[in-house]
């Protein structure tokens, strides 16, 4: 599976990494793309205002506008994220790590 | 042991909270205090920058500057964050549950 802190480059900085959880800081300026990528149990919070369309691993496709503070939960997951807006995308990504 | 979502009142926001973690928005204003209260294991991502001072449970005090974006990881800790600057302090936190 393909990992984020890889596939979205330089868009994505790790900020921690330990046995329990990683922290990753994503930033997709406008039209970005993360590249497909594998989360398992994790939460996004994001930092700014945005809108986005997500293709999944089965090739559907699901837009959504996000406003900054939105707090997503989400299990395991295999998508790619478009930054369809005007503005940087900004959000946190905290991967919880199966014990 | 206190939860800080009681301790720290309408300074407290939980976004999200479900078997595996839960996540509270802290603004705490200058010279606020987030009361005496207990975490397990966390982590916290500071949204601005600020000063603070943390009395723990056996009484010490530790005085911190912080910026937007710090990620610090804490293990199992009971404290009283005091924000000593002159801007309302504002973090992220994420608190691990075990499983």
């Amino acid at each position: 599976s393909q990992d984020l802190a890889m596939t979205a480059g330089k868009n994505a900085r790790v900020l921690l990494d330990n046995d329990k959880v990683r922290v990753i800081e994503l930033m997709i300026p406008p039209g970005g793309k993360t590249g497909m990528h594998s989360h398992g149990d994790n939460v996004v919070y994001f930092l700014a205002d945005g809108d986005s369309s997500q293709t999944m691993a089965d090739g559907t496709t699901k837009t959504r506008h996000t406003k900054a503070g939105d707090t997503l939960w989400s299990g395991p997951v295999t998508h790619d994220t478009t930054n369809t807006g005007k503005t940087p995308a900004k959000a946190l990504i905290i991967e919880l790590k199966a014990k």
